[in-house]
């Protein structure tokens, strides 16, 4: 057996679903919008997962199409061989293909429905049973290595401890106060609120007391009469939430509460992180004003502050966004995350506080973390250092900061390490690279591929895809964008644009990735006549602080003026029909949309602006204060950026979009922007998803992009 | 001095202001939709009332454009006389015109803020004084003639005796209990909760409790942040309200609660009526199903049932809609309005509840009772006698029924009696006549000229309108439309055409008035090429029983037969191009324009549905059951006219408004079409009026009517 076996019926597949001569297809809308994630996705390996303590790669599949599955193992050594599922305990019905994990080198798990099964692996056989069957409303299930479970019903925490039993650990009857779950609305990083310790005796958990915070309302209306649900949503300069860390001992059923200050309450607990002997908790505290962080120790049993180890402090702004990653077989050494430098950059510490060694430097930002070779001393990270455009996998040594490169192939590669970092799974894509699949060693030596995927797209007719660097409003830095051509392109015609854009913090939507338009729905407007141009203007992420930086307190001003540059690049293009231009954007897109019809009139024709920002003092507090200080601090920011007050400016068509569920940015943006285009006497148009949030989602997609093409199609082609 | 005296410089302006030869003017957006409530209104009498006990009508006006006023008194043998404002008390500040009520003879009040100012007049001079003063959030200010004043806040009743001092009448702690106001969501001709007794001694009230009622939200949006506001909204075969009334007694302080029923609570109690002499009330009460209505008298001071005159039944429904009118004079006689023959007509009743005689008879409905000439002993009536298009006024005999007409000119009378009924003030107009206002003699002896309006629309190059007649789909019944015409109408030419319509019970949308077209809109489509046509079918009002009752259980279908029929007329005239014909229409026509769209594919190419109901189930019910008797005892009636699962057939293009606030026709009814819309692949368009309920009304109407007319401008011309 080796590592093909299981990919070769799939490209065969491929190449026999290819007819060599066909004439080439236009993309549905349907494809278009959802194909690169159903029915165009590029073939890869699923569910591939590390054994602890092994160099074995494990591959969940189906079974001759059927409800089974096998679980196939890659061992460098050993070649592949295939485990079959086995006998499940009596009466559990699973019918979909589990998502394995592990729990240690002989124990792995799946979560079916309610119930966690635990499979042994003896003698490459797994022998299921069931180590928990949870309430049906349990959410954020956490299964520690140690078999403890914890989990959160309604606005509790509930553990399950090694004698099964299931224990509710916290006691909050007020709605307002919810325990065990992400915080802060999952800015600076957080995705969860449990923290099970190490050998999994203590578990640690945010508690979040919002009764502070302001109701909004948000309508379901798929029951009838419809409903307001109120959901706590504190805006940009009002009351916050407050946080606390707690420290709950199933052993004596005792709750510590992490001493993290009275004083401003409503400041940031966060990377929080336990220290390998279980015996502190270390968290950074950031202030409300985001610009002060103090990276603190506690005593996980009394609660009190042992000590702050340094801290971060930035003039516009710190971003935690990542734990404390202790080197292991080291317990007084950890690795930091820092933009100090003006780069996310990797900073070895030690538990004293005191800075070992910054481990990586450069213009560039580190990605990721993958893993750590503990063999060699060397971390495995992803970073951005090849170009801004692409992603790949490198190998740091802590020790004299040597960093170099695992992968092969420009693109964008992520990294899965096995336990001991000597392998990494890296998956990558980039232009003309549909899905390429290795094992790799990190020390680069070796490269197993697993496979290649055949080219999803090869029978459709596509579209030119020219990739463009130009000068931002500065005049210096770089900007990266595309421009995708019409089918048939002749460039003595002249075509429609659309700019489709967001360029707000931490997003970026230019890469080298297939495909290399970056989106089927470029492609489907461009073999239906348009131009389209995309670019990443300062204020968006992975170029630094400086670059992203460049918008503090004045959101939206920067942003436009890079993007005016765009717009002149293209009315430059002799092939660009200058009074057919429109313009795109969802979110913080939705907001450069808006104002740039509002702010720049005459530039675009028609605009199609969804779950857009309109006024920043509607926003979250987190990311609003952080990029706009509060509306108290910054009143002309806010003011300047306020489009609300300004839709008396519009000129040419423009379409506001909203999920009437966004509880991101709520939907009184756009009703309010259409209450004053009534004000105003302005024609405004308007469309809503009733019950989608902050995206739409799902098959509605396709009926969401038909409602944007028509837009175009009727008031720009 | 003469009755002509104030109106000569007004007519003199108007001349001023047409110059002879003038290019003729097109109207703006703005004219088009509230031109005649505003800068286009006939000019008439305003705030005109008579004096209790006298033959003088009372007319205010501004002096000098002052917020200053003149009362100017007409009578037959005196002339006009003039009385100045006289002197406020001390500190009232009242900017503007002041609406003149009569307490009696010698006492006139009107409401300044929430001061109630009472004047007595001497010798042509107006003594005033604070009557009372009233809290910030007094609604439903009712003044009697015994100087008692009622009113409610919020949800509770108080009343301000002869000694001045506010009680408490009532003290409901729960929201969902309100006293004092219309109840019954303001049906069956219920437009107040608060019944003082004859001689004001006593005061009835409706208490509603609303607490088994579901609560449906409406979003204020104009707070930051959005707040749900909950408002208790009973759907047709739903929990309804349960209705009592009450009768407090100011001198004792006691409270009586008419003893209407114990069994059937949420049935209606409507046309409340105080005896003469204070002793008794009668009330009609309705069956929730609406068939069956008995009229009781009731003891107001013990709350018991005396008796059940007589009972109204109808297999279909009884619409109750007037209270009992007492033959002034005659303690013991009343007059009953009732469906029973087909028709509207009135009924002479004694209180032993025998019928003594019908008073009016015919193929034709009486509109309203307007006073009743105690000498002559005729009533004094506005009836649709002539045709269902037009509204006289007659005064008829209780002796002998004979009718006779006292108006003079074609077109739609209204009347306002002098408190013996001697007199009229006739206000009328009619296609050619914008407004002519005379004092009549209810014997139609005499006519006085009080003003006849110059035409405010003389400078406007105004649309050929035609009156047309056509069969209704039962091949025998005549239905009236109109066609307006387009700006120099060439025959020859084919013209897009709109259909605009309602088509609902208890509206009529066709009568000869002014302007002749029935509404600028439709003239200024009409001058930028389209054609308009309006029809009501049957299901419509003023053309009795069996043609409103046509529809009854199976609302959407037969009104939708009979403007097919209008369709099938339109498509026969050659200058019509039946491949763009258009539709809109709200709320009930709402309703008929996406029912058309989505029923009879391939009819209209455009339509614009405002403040639809697209499920009669999530309507309220009062209105709905009464039409559609419950869900479950017409479960195929409600199928039928649900047209949310009938998205998919539509073709064309559909545009939907609604306002945010709407709680007639919920919000809800058009974002689950937008849901069901988008589930289905289906585009149809969508514009909201936030903070507008169920009609767009003032400025941000002409904002609506633009959106339409873009609409059609874009698809359908």
């Amino acid at each position: 057996m080796n590592y093909f076996k299981s990919i070769l019926p799939l490209m065969a597949a491929a190449i026999l679903c290819s007819p060599a001569h066909a004439q080439k297809k236009l993309f549905t809308m349907a494809e278009a919008t959802n194909g690169m994630s159903t029915t165009l996705v590029p073939k890869g390996i699923k569910g591939a997962v590390w054994q602890p303590g092994t160099d074995i790669l494990w591959q969940v599949e189906k079974k001759n199409n059927l409800e089974q599955w096998t679980l196939t193992n890659y061992a460098e050594k050993a070649g592949s061989s295939v485990v079959e599922q086995g006998t499940y305990p009596e009466g559990e019905k699973v019918t979909s293909i589990p998502n394995i994990k592990w729990l240690n080198k002989d124990i792995a798990y799946f979560i079916n429905g309610k119930n966690i099964i635990e499979g042994h692996l003896n003698n490459n056989k797994f022998d299921w049973s069931r180590l928990a069957t949870l309430p049906e409303n349990a959410e954020n299930i956490t299964v520690d290595k140690s078999e403890r479970i914890a989990y959160t019903v309604e606005n509790n925490l509930w553990l399950i401890d090694k004698d099964k039993k299931a224990v509710k650990v916290t006691n909050e009857t007020d709605k307002a106060i919810v325990c065990g779950r992400a915080v802060h609305r999952d800015e600076f990083g957080i995705d969860r609120g449990i923290f099970f310790s190490p050998k999994g005796n203590l578990v640690a958990y945010y508690r979040m007391d919002q009764t502070m915070v302001k109701d909004y309302p948000v309508v379901k209306w798929d029951v009838v009469p419809a409903r307001a649900d109120m959901v706590k949503y504190p805006m940009a300069g009002g009351a916050s939430h407050e946080v606390t860390l707690r420290v709950f001992d199933p052993a004596t059923g005792n709750t510590v509460v992490l001493k993290t200050g009275e004083k401003h309450k409503d400041h940031y607990l966060t990377c929080v992180t336990w220290s390998p002997d279980e015996k502190y908790i270390y968290v950074g505290i950031l202030s409300r004003e985001q610009n002060h962080l103090l990276l603190n120790k506690y005593n996980a049993k009394t609660g009190e502050k042992v000590n702050t180890l340094f801290e971060e402090n930035d003039n516009k702004y710190v971003h935690p966004s990542h734990p404390l990653m202790f080197v292991p077989g080291v317990d007084n050494e950890f690795i930091w995350w820092s933009e100090r430098d003006g780069f996310a950059h990797l900073y070895l510490y030690n538990t004293d506080g005191k800075l070992i060694r910054q481990i990586t430097k450069g213009s560039w930002v580190v990605n990721e973390i993958a893993g750590y070779d503990k063999a060699a001393g060397k971390v495995i990270l992803t970073a951005a250092k090849e170009s801004p455009l692409e992603k790949h996998i490198y190998a740091v040594s802590l020790d004299n900061e040597k960093i170099e490169r695992v992968d092969k192939g420009a693109g964008m590669h992520s990294a899965v390490c096995s336990e001991d970092g000597k392998y990494a799974l890296d998956v990558y894509n980039a232009a003309g690279v549909p899905k390429n699949t290795y094992v790799r060693t990190t020390d680069g030596t070796k490269e197993i591929e697993l496979m290649k995927s055949p080219d999803p797209l090869a029978d459709y007719d596509r579209p030119e895809v020219r990739n463009v660097t130009i000068k931002a409003a500065d005049g210096v830095t770089d900007l990266y964008g595309k421009l995708i051509l019409p089918l048939h392109f002749d460039s003595t015609k002249k075509y429609p644009v659309i700019v489709y854009l967001y360029n707000g913090p931490n997003v970026q939507l230019l890469h080298n990735s297939f495909p290399e338009s970056g989106n089927l729905w470029y492609e489907y407007m461009a073999q239906h006549g348009y131009i389209i141009f995309t670019m990443d203007g300062r204020g968006s992420w992975n170029r630094g602080t400086a670059f992203e930086q460049a918008t503090f307190r004045k959101l939206g001003e920067v942003e436009m003026d890079d993007q005016l540059k765009g717009v002149e690049y293209l009315k430059k293009l002799k092939y660009v029909d200058a009074a057919r231009m429109g313009v795109h954007g969802w979110s913080f897109g939705g907001f450069m949309t808006t104002s740039l019809m509002l702010k720049h009139q005459g530039v675009f024709k028609c605009a199609v602006a969804g779950g857009p920002v309109m006024d920043w003092s509607m926003y979250e507090v987190m990311y609003t204060e952080r990029y706009m200080d509060t509306p108290e601090e910054n009143p002309e920011g806010y003011k300047k950026s306020c489009l609300l007050d300004k839709v008396k400016n519009l000129q040419g068509k423009l379409m506001l979009i909203h999920g009437t569920s966004d509880d991101v940015v709520v939907w009184q943006h756009s009703i309010d922007f259409i209450k004053k285009s009534v004000d105003e006497g302005v024609q405004v148009d308007y469309f809503v998803y009733p019950g989608h949030e902050h995206n739409v989602r799902g098959k509605d997609r396709v009926h969401l992009m038909q409602k944007i093409t028509n837009y175009f199609d009727d008031y720009l082609k």
